[in-house]
Parts: C-alpha cells; structure tokens; sequence
C-alpha cells in the first residue's frame, strides 16, 4: 500500500475559519469569545470537504492512506495564549478525529498542539494524550517556533521540550516538526518559513545530542528536510568540524525527510545522498503548492510520480519509501493497520 | 581564467579579533574604546596571513582571483551601535584594501557595510563609497538581518534598503546577500542561519517586484541559494499560485546563485535546474567547512572538482560559470581585468 505522511485538513468548511475569526476578533474581550460548541459542522459537511478533495486526489493518484492533521499554517501558535490555542487545538483535532471516523481507511490523525510562546510545553500533554487514547491518533506536529517567525523558543535540543520527547517515547508516537504562519514580515510562511524551520530544526540535532537522551525519539522533518539534502555534504562536513559522529550514527537512526519536494531533480538529489531508510513519502496534498507545473502536465504536489521516476531508486528502494518506513516510523499506525488485516 | 566570487579573510592575525574583543568589551564605556590606529598590522604579517592559506590553496585549485570580503561571521553587525560597526567596517575594509594591493592580481575587494539593526541604510553609504572609489572595490556583502537572528529589519523589497540599492547601481556593482553571525541560539550560524538567510531572501523577491524598480540591480544569492534549486519545483509553483512572471522572467536576470555547495550531488542539481548563465563559481574557501570529506579524500569546499565532473555542463557552461558569468555580474572587476590585459 502507498501511505501519505503529511497531509493537512487544508479544505474545512467556512464556518472553521469563521470561528477561529471570531475567537481571534475576541482575543480581548474573552466573554465575547465563541464557545466551541458554537462551531456546528456536520458529517455530510464534513466528508464532502474531504471526499471531493484530498481523498478524490488520493484515489487519482494511488495513494491508500494520508496521515492527517489540522491545517500548518491556521494552527497560528503566536495568536492568542495558551487558552486561545487550547480551544482552537482541540476543536481542529476533534474535526480530524471525525474525519478518522468516516473515512477509517483512508485516514490516520496527527495532532496539532495547543502550543502558545512562552508557555511551558508540558501544557500540551492533556490534548497530546486525549489524541492518542481517545482518537487513536498516531503523530503529532511540533512546531518549534510557536512565536511565528520571531523564533524566541529555545533550540528542540532543550530541555524546554523534554516532557513533550517523553510522551511522544512513551505513546510510541513520532513528531514532525512543523512550523506554522510566519507573523513576521521577513518571512513568507511557505516559501520560507517552513523550509527556514526544517533546516534549522535538523542542524539544531546536529549540534546536540537529544538522541542520546532519548535513544527511541522518531523526529520527521518536512518538505525534504528543507536545504538539507542540497547541502548533505555541508553537513557532513560540519558534523566532523564540530567532532559529531557521522550522520547516518548520530541522526539517522532518529530523523527522517518526508518528499514533498516539487519536482524530479529534488527527488532524485534525495533519493541519491538521504539513505533509503529514512525517506518516507509525503505530498502536503492540498496544501502549499497547489498549481499544475507547465513543465511536465501534473500537479507540482504529484510526488508520486517524482519517486517513480528517480533513477536511483530500485522496486525495493520505493516500496520503503511507500509504506515500510511510514509502518516502522509511526509503530501505533502499523499496528491499527495490522488489526485490519492490511 | 578562474574567478572564485566568495572569499572571506578568514584568516587575519589574531591582532584584529583581540582589538575587536576591545571594543566589544567597551560598549557600555566608550572612554574606553580602542582607537582604530591602535591596531597595527604589517605588511609582512597581512602577506604571510593570506599568502600561506587562500593563495596556497588557490594556487593548488587553480583558482587565479577571489573577490574578497571581511570575515562574513566577524562583521556581527548586531553587537553595539551605528559607530562601533562604522569604526569596524572601516578597519576591516581597509584590511582588505592593503590585501588587494599586496596581491592585485588575485584578490578584488568587496565591502563589509556598516550596518547596524534599526539604523537607516543610509548611513552604510559613506563607506560603500570609499571602498568603490577608494579602494577600487567591486563589490559589497550586504546582511538581511542586521540583527543576527531576530530578523527584526524590513524584508529586501522594502523602501527601506533603496539608498543602498540607488548606490550599487549608480557605481554598477552587485551585492552578495550575506547573513553574519546569529546571536539567537536556534540558529546555528553556519548550519542554519546563513541557509535561511539565502532561501528568505529569493523568497522576498519572489514576492516583490524589486527588480521592477531596479532593473539592473544584480543579487548573488551565496551558498548556492540556500534550500532554493533543491526546492525549484516548489518555488516555480509559488511564482505561479501568487500570479507572478515565470522564475526566468521575474527573478532571472538580476539574481545569482554561487556555488557554495559541497557535495558532487548538490552542484549536479544546480547544474540541472538553475540555468546556467545565473551560476557564479564560488567555494568560500577557507571558510564554514575546512575539513578532507572522507568520502572523496578532498576539500569539502574544493567545489571545483564538482563543477568539473557535473556530468550536465559543457566546457562552454563550465567557461560561463568559472569568469564570463562573474565579470558580466562585476562590471567593475571585468574592467579593472580588462586594464591588465586580463
């Protein structure tokens, strides 16, 4: 089976963003704020946001199953404090749980985090733990600048972000660390933002050893590790300035890439210095690229069709990248998956 | 001839760091600040200091001209104020002047500029001027961030820059795009912080229409543009979705790409999607990364070897990118060769 590792709920109905608007429009005035009951979306709603877009997308292009989470950049961490993200985390993971729900062959959740600046990770515990019981969710997403671009939290090295590392071991679930909107006029979310975040957030593992304290800890990061790929043999040179072990000892037992590189000759850099074992697959399908490249007829998100083509890569190589990585990276996924006899 | 258009002076007698520990030691009591002609450095001293390191490697690469900078992390223009970055842009730059004197026919001066965060660009002209007409410089470095990692100044689209973009057309000479030093502890300097600071930079002018304003304004995007070629498909699919020319059009003609990129299989990309006539020879040697890849028994930044064995070039391309490229992009350098029979 093909398994998707990173998509987002990126098609909710209007009344989502409505209510967030109100919420954020009573950032001040907190007995104006909307109650989460106030949201009403139904399931018809709700599975024909869904059915007529990612998964008729899915269906078009192969994919058996998308590991899904509440859109990247409406997480929007820097707005409001940690009762703004609370609610708005647990009204978006609550959606995506009813989305698991009606399509239970199709999706799999990853949590949004009601993370806020300046707050104590460890307040995020209760939401990341109703997501893994309750809804059986599989993953999370960190982000690890819930400032927006002002990046005024410590490193993920930091002991900051222990007890978040040590749910995570404990539920056997992975992170992808994954920014949200930039509020800072420097950088633009997508074209910037979360690619700055990926290499950031992989050099921070270079130069720490977080994977000593925990030796278990399964971080992805995004849109193909951001520059790191182009710059594998910059990193490899810095992990041995800065007496490191090699890559493959010191992270890659830890830390993989997702493909949601747009185009062939990134997939096939990829494909050529990032061990097999530590690509999954990924598209960000419907997320931050959502135009059809003049180039080659297809979406610039159709990254199927990019590991199908690289050169380097053998059936085995693909079948890795399809579904064995995903199921061993995300343990409680391949388990759900089992019980289904798939 | 062989033109590396990304050097530092890396290796300056530790005379210039203890006179810099100086001034930084005295920012609170300026009574106390060293005087600029208190720091003396000999001929001899500044010959042996680049003589035994880039020119010996240059001459061992056959790398016949650097265009020459300050020491990219030591301009750390967020430390102090407007005057302790003028005092120091002019000690360094006119290190750098001697340098080019000692050693005309291998080193062209470019310019540190006097940032300082908050502070108009205006007040880096005086000194971009007497390093261009002076000096006889070819070039500036100019930093997007003055803050070192807070990324607390406009973006490079605003008005904000145009006194310094106003100079560097009237005196026809590019800038490098060159982050310094982060003081933010995410931000690894030379892992992270200068690859942001590249991928941030195309992004703003992806999303603005500089170059409408500017047309003969030319950016060298440095470390081969940061998580841009590997991320081509993405950023063409951006200029698409925000309905912007195509990259060739939009961005093309006025910005650059070196060739900081240390690995075969990162120049091979570049080499696959950047075209041809905006790749800038570069290695920014002895600079981030000065270890022997064990891999190759060479010079992580010997990026000369790369270019040589792309399997996509032709010696044509290798011809444009090694001199024709950077002395269309350095009128100034092209010039000053042209006077030397060069």
């Amino acid at each position: 089976m093909i398994i998707d590792c990173h998509g987002h709920y990126t098609t909710a109905p209007p009344a989502l963003e409505a209510w967030r608007a109100r919420q954020i429009a009573a950032l001040g005035d907190p007995a104006g704020a909307p109650r989460a009951d106030e949201l009403a979306i139904g399931d018809d709603e709700l599975r024909a946001s869904v059915a007529d877009h990612q998964l008729a997308q899915m269906r078009a292009r192969g994919c058996d199953l998308t590991i899904f989470s509440p859109r990247a950049s409406f997480m929007a961490h820097h707005i409001g404090e940690l009762q703004t993200s609370a609610t708005w985390a647990a009204i978006c993971n609550e959606l995506l749980f009813r989305i698991t729900r009606l399509f239970p062959d199709h999706f799999a959740g990853c949590a949004m985090l009601p993370q806020s600046p300046g707050v104590d990770p460890r307040t995020c515990i209760p939401e990341l733990e109703r997501c893994v019981v309750e809804y059986g969710f599989v993953a999370v997403n960190l982000n690890p600048d819930p400032s927006g671009g002002h990046w005024s939290a410590p490193p993920l090295t930091d002991r900051h972000w222990y007890p978040i590392y040590e749910k995570l071991v404990e539920h056997r679930i992975p992170a992808m660390i994954h920014a949200s909107a930039s509020c800072n006029p420097c950088f633009h979310t997508i074209g910037a933002h979360y690619l700055n975040a990926d290499t950031t957030a992989f050099m921070q593992c270079l130069t720490g050893d977080l994977f000593r304290d925990f030796p278990s800890l399964k971080l992805v990061i995004p849109h193909g590790g951001g520059a790191v790929p182009f710059h594998w043999g910059r990193f490899r040179g810095l992990a041995q300035q800065l007496g490191k072990p090699v890559l493959r000892e010191h992270l890659l037992d830890n830390l993989y890439f997702d493909t949601c590189v747009y185009h062939q000759a990134g997939i096939d850099l990829m494909a050529r210095v990032v061990p097999v074992d530590n690509i999954l697959f990924a598209s960000e399908m419907i997320g931050a690229v959502r135009g059809i490249d003049p180039e080659t007829g297809h979406h610039f998100d159709d990254t199927r069709r990019y590991i199908d083509a690289a050169p380097g890569l053998t059936a085995a190589d693909r079948a890795k990248i399809y579904e064995a990585n995903v199921r061993r990276v995300y343990p409680r996924l391949d388990e759900a998956l089992a019980a289904r006899g798939r």
